[in-house]
């Protein structure tokens, strides 16, 4: 198998442990559970909880214990996205090509819905604690982890300061303050808590946020670049989506050529230190290397 | 002091708990903070927090290991708020006499404070495994509990319902489903933890579930009866939002005089539960008693 061969198997794998892990009897209340499942199970890279793998199979994790914080991590992608697109915010009808969640549920479903995601990935987190006792303090840590990357001080304080700035002239600082939380917050929660369970230490946790930080920045960078040279076919979604938000983006700021070149200086520096750890397999690297290179 | 003056001195030291655990270092994204401390430091009852921690030292908790839980609780319920507030959902301008988040901060930012809300207040449950290492498994114990609370088993769950069946005609059944959930279910969260971290059994904590059940039914059904016969001034927001709302509740369904006989058979009922585990002191059974004969 080659490496996008790889990766799509993966894919499957990743999504089949979704699925398992979405609520199953719900009772007058199961439309919750049909939208979670139609936003979650809605396609993607799954990017985070395959790096989350990844790495914890990098420092030697085994078994299951990585799989909960793999269907939380992307539960809580999920919901940004499903609150991202309601009309109060970015206001999007179609993501990876199919509607979004509030456009086929209702606006009020679709707050519950992002709701019901975010709580239910810390439920899901949470049944470690039943499922591994052995594992309590790691199961701990890795939650308190997620919780800190996913909130005030990572995704979500990346999203206020995007909702504050649209509209307005920002400096380089404050777009690689938003994309560091934003979109870097997440990948950092998925290498960490993957190096966490698999019973790493604080430097090696370190170690991976800093790796983490540095994808996360290229793929937002990747992601600026192709919604001005991408299609909408390709993407999956409208493309000019910035300009139409009236988003500064790394590529207003810098222009399309420099963008190009930084999403490339930083993607190998993130791969250098990866391969320095002496422990990244090759569809690890490929993995890296691909993000930044995506097409979509 | 009577026990008027000892609840008003318990809210103080909520208020203070709840203003500790606050982000309170926030940088660009600092505006997040204000609309968190805006809507949590709204006033209230702080019901589900003093219940919480009336039942940690009713069963011999002691120290601050319930702190963290009560700021957490207190979180859910008022990001639950904030989100039923949205011109989405109810669309209410007014809360406890002031404005609501969405209209201070804007529908954006309010979406994102409902979040950031219970995003942290997993976040803060979640320092305990740091601040308390010999206690991880109530921790952990009392982490599942309430996310599954506040879920799609629990108060999502019968929000879902509430906003499904808004408009509708429906039986006693599903209001008593809604009602279990969309308010039973947090003070069932409350009780629960108390007893969980204050190291009591299984047998133990579903008998707090049990009175806790009863509560929340009581106080939902005087909260209709208020709905209908109290003031704007006395409840701080619009009386009648039932019928403005199109939706049908106890006293619609089985008539005032019956909802006020209701109220006070199952509020007895829970006293007597509480009353026979031989623990409950009086400030705790005033308490329950004031709830279901309380003006706002």
């Amino acid at each position: 198998m080659n490496f996008e061969e790889q990766r799509a198997e993966k894919v499957k794998e990743i999504e089949a442990i979704l699925k398992e892990y979405l609520p199953s009897d719900l009772q007058n209340q199961n439309v919750i559970g049909e939208a979670m499942e139609y936003s979650l199970m809605a396609g993607g890279k799954r990017l985070r909880p395959m790096l989350m793998q990844e790495v914890y199979k990098m420092y030697g994790g085994e078994g299951s214990l990585v799989e909960p914080f793999m269907a939380a991590l992307e539960m809580i992608h999920t919901y940004s996205l499903v609150h991202d697109d309601l009309p109060a915010m970015d206001n999007d009808d179609y993501r990876r090509g199919k509607k979004t969640t509030h456009v086929v549920y209702g606006e009020d479903m679709g707050i519950l819905a992002g709701d019901a995601l975010l709580n239910y990935a810390f439920e899901t987190a949470a049944t470690a604690f039943d499922t591994y006792p052995d594992d309590l303090e790691k199961v701990g840590k890795a939650i308190a982890l997620l919780a800190k990357k996913a909130g005030v001080y990572g995704m979500i304080g990346g999203q206020v300061v995007d909702v504050k700035e649209t509209g307005k002239e920002i400096d380089e600082d404050t777009l690689t303050f938003i994309y560091r939380l934003k979109t870097g917050a997440l990948i950092e929660a998925a290498m960490m808590v993957g190096a966490v369970l698999a019973g790493e230490d604080d430097d090696e946790v370190l170690r991976m946020k800093d790796i983490a930080s540095d994808i996360g920045m290229a793929f937002q960078i990747r992601d600026d670049i192709l919604d001005v040279t991408s299609t909408r076919e390709t993407l999956g979604k409208p493309i000019l989506s910035d300009e139409k938000n009236q988003k500064m983006t790394y590529v207003t700021i810098h222009g399309l050529e420099r963008a190009k070149e930084d999403v490339k200086v930083i993607s190998d520096r993130a791969m250098e230190k990866l391969k320095e750890t002496g422990k990244a397999n090759e569809f690890l690297c490929w993995l890296v290397e691909s993000l930044v290179y995506r097409e979509s």
